[in-house]
């Protein structure tokens, strides 16, 4: 499921960078092959749950899995909304370039990749490493608000293309939140802290 | 929780609705307890798992108050997102009326009700009602988006506030998604099938 999702965010972010249709439409048709691993994943958590009776790292590795299972469908979903926004800047006149967009989409891809690895690792400091990513992300996202709000300003034939690529730092946001969330995880299972809502604990 | 969620909901689109900063500056304040609520119930159903080792009906509603656990502190955020537009925008002229703002973000804070009580009494009518309104809330945003495009376009000056109401637009629908999410859960809870991604088992 993480390779799946990683493919997809990757691919998203190439059809936008490269306006690329089709690459878009493979993340459109990947979208329920991520669904349908939701389901599954949490069928078997469930049941592992129930069957095994699990305990100490077992069962802090199962409730785990369930979170993370959750943050990955949503990352997929986000890819998704990207490729939606790719295929509607890919047919329009390019008014901007894109500079932000391939370094933020870089920048959250390795997050999502060292976040997975941090808990398939079990590796504490690939997991902080993660946690020290989600600021910079923020600061792309503000800083592409910030310049995309002003050449609306100047320019209205520039509006419907801002909004898309507004939209798509939001979701590339996102995605380095949940990478983030995913991290939280797998730093509690390592070291038993929730570094979660406590930035003095993430250091 | 629920009742923290619901009244940060509820406030955050009283302040934007209202022009109240200091409404908005309540759902600020709150953010942390329900922060902290989550990390408790997250705590709690770890240590119910492994000490009482539930099975059947007891098993699934710990693993249910896992997900919607997340599900609340998420809908947590955005309601903080949406009071620090109401902030941005109380403070700004009006250069255009909220008319659908409020509608959307009365629909939905009653699905994010009908959700809880679904869950909470084992409601499946009431679960299903959430579902069918989750479409309705995507149709307002779809609306709302299209008119503030179109508004930006005819007037520099309103980019800005529109940019902030695209956002309330695009938070009240993804609390919507949260309270669908949630309807989802306590379906399974009560009848054990998953409409997760198949729409054609959510009659």
């Amino acid at each position: 499921m993480s390779a799946l999702v990683e493919f997809a965010i990757y691919t998203s972010a190439l059809a936008l960078a490269e306006r690329d249709e089709a690459q878009a439409r493979h993340v459109l048709d990947n979208e329920s092959r991520i669904n349908n691993m939701q389901i599954e994943i949490d069928e078997l958590s469930t049941r592992l749950l129930a069957l095994e009776q699990p305990v100490a790292r077992d069962l802090r590795f199962i409730t785990a899995a369930i979170k993370i299972n959750s943050d990955l469908e949503r990352m997929g979903d986000l890819a998704v909304n990207i490729a939606e926004r790719s295929i509607s800047l890919a047919r329009a006149l390019v008014v901007r370039p894109l500079i932000d967009v391939p370094h933020m989409a870089d920048l959250a891809e390795s997050m999502v990749r060292k976040a997975l690895d941090a808990f398939v690792k079990g590796d504490a400091d690939l997991a902080r490493s993660v946690l020290v990513s989600d600021d910079a992300v923020d600061e792309l996202r503000d800083g592409m608000y910030h310049e995309l709000v002003s050449y609306m300003q100047r320019d209205p034939a520039a509006v419907r293309q801002s909004v898309d690529l507004m939209f798509v730092a939001h979701d590339l946001e996102r995605i380095a939140d949940h990478a983030t969330n995913i991290a939280e995880v797998a730093l509690y299972l390592v070291e038993g802290i929730d570094v979660r809502h406590h930035a003095e604990a993430r250091k």
